[in-house]
């Protein structure tokens, strides 16, 4: 059986406090999965072995034989493409470069291949997703931080080394807010959720009002919808950064579309709407109205085990 | 002959004022030339006759045939690849959308595609000039305005509409200074001729001192050698911009290296040197002193007839 007609592959979302497994199958539909808690392990190869474990199981248990999985695709916290290794990734306890492709794929007799998890979530929206017929498009990633994938004539941009794609640190406030990354004024500073709240306190300092001191991404979406006119504005200017810095990549690149993904998706049409009209506002004349903004079309339960295994499922 | 065998094709550049038509041969050497000057056109016909009739006269003069030249390539501005047209391009005198490949390919009995000027600059780097052996790189050109052509693993990147690579048309300072593109705070405005000389200005009053109203990029260039400490502050100031504006141009896509064309390359030490240094600190961590930055290796009179003539001869 060639890879490209294998009817099933594994996806291991790797993050800081769990690392799900799945089995996938070609339509997209996670079929059985695993979870490990990433508290358990403070060295890689006691991981590894759980993982291998665990995906002998996912296999097993579905009266699976390995010729019938096309490989493991693994989405991580800097991991690079190219080496098949997790590079210094600060929210992980492994340190330092770790091999993850090379060391799974010992313990398997099925192609290990790593990536980082904004390049999966557009891997998963082309196999399964919403980008399926497109060539074109950027996914980008709402959460911790601000990552992204970008595909450009249908193949995903990885760079010269990998690194490609790093749309959330892209510096949109020259000498603005200072980065996690150590450099100031990056997209992802004004839009992750910790950006947002940022915004959010500036907000309410402008006008002089008290922010609430416990504010996180599902409050400021409450008090919105309950009409809190902080909150309203915080998304706002949230969607005025985010819309300039996602214009700038449709301006680079000029993709087809834009698709959004994470859970600062459930702040809905406070968040949506005023990016959709920013965003547009922020584009050359000629691809005015041309370029859609959309939600991901994958499961959020899902997306990330989809991203990872799409990887070897491409 | 296939088309890859094929040893010469005619590049075409067209400007404002000029219409440059040449002989290339595969090792990107001009072996001839043709001028036309712009100001004799009105309308597209006779502009297309006379370029037709040039090609014929390069191609006869040199004892050659048709079967010989694998096409002519145009760079012009706004030329859209996919469409084969000139849309909307404010200096010329052809107003609205131009089928130009089409007109000229029903003069010519080879084939005939378009693009714009920058994505024909860096087509020219990558069939005859520096990245040869790349497959990852920007070509930014420095002028009039800030343009850029993208390779992305080993392909120009056009993008879902052909509209790809407007690099300098992203906005570097939200509200900043008013485009011609009539956004605000897009890195031509702070990088091309016009916007170099505002920053000169702009120093000038910081440091409560009369700008030089004849003031223009060669005069700044002198001013530097002559210690002119305004104009050597232009320069680093300059820098500055451009070097933010392509160090995220290089966060997003991850090229080995970004070439620089253009007249105001004249300013060496003056730009370059800050401009590498600041370009580098802008980068993430894992792209510092990885990617260079260099000059073109075309040579200036020729760059855009090959750049034209690479679109045919990739």
């Amino acid at each position: 059986m060639s890879n490209e007609t294998k009817p099933y592959a594994i996806g291991i979302d790797m993050g800081g406090t769990n690392t799900d497994i799945g089995l996938v199958d070609r339509d997209g539909h996670c079929l059985a999965r695993k979870n490990l808690p990433m508290c358990r392990y403070t060295e890689i190869g006691a991981y590894v072995a759980d993982v291998a474990a665990a995906i002998h199981q996912l296999v097993s248990d579905r009266n699976l034989t390995f010729s019938e999985i096309a490989g493991a695709g693994i989405g991580a916290p800097n991991g690079n493409f190219f080496t098949g290794c997790i590079e210094h990734a600060s929210n992980l306890a492994f340190t330092g470069v770790v091999p993850l492709a090379k060391l799974l794929g010992e313990q398997l007799p099925v192609p290990v291949a790593l990536t980082n998890d904004a390049n999966a979530a557009a891997l998963g929206e082309k196999v399964y997703g919403g980008a399926r017929n497109m060539n074109d498009f950027i996914v980008i990633t709402l959460g911790t931080g601000v990552g992204s994938g970008i595909f450009a004539d249908g193949k995903l941009v990885y760079g010269h080394d990998g690194f490609g794609g790093e749309v959330g640190h892209t510096i949109l406030h020259p000498g603005g807010r200072l980065c996690t990354c150590g450099r100031k004024g990056c997209l992802e500073e004004y839009a992750s959720a910790r950006g947002i709240i940022q915004n959010y306190r500036e907000v309410c300092e402008e006008n002089r009002r008290e922010a609430y001191i416990e504010a996180d991404c599902r409050w400021l979406t409450e008090a919105a919808n309950k009409g809190d006119m902080m909150a309203i504005r915080a998304w706002e200017v949230t969607a005025w950064h985010l819309g300039i810095g996602i214009a700038n990549a449709a301006t680079t690149l000029a993709p087809e579309a834009i698709f959004l993904m994470g859970g600062i998706l459930n702040a809905g049409r406070w968040l949506i709407d005023p990016l959709r009209a920013i965003f547009n506002e922020h584009l050359l004349c000629m691809q005015r109205d041309k370029i859609a903004i959309l939600p991901t079309q994958l499961n959020a339960n899902d997306a990330a085990i989809l991203g990872a295994a799409a990887l070897v499922q491409l």
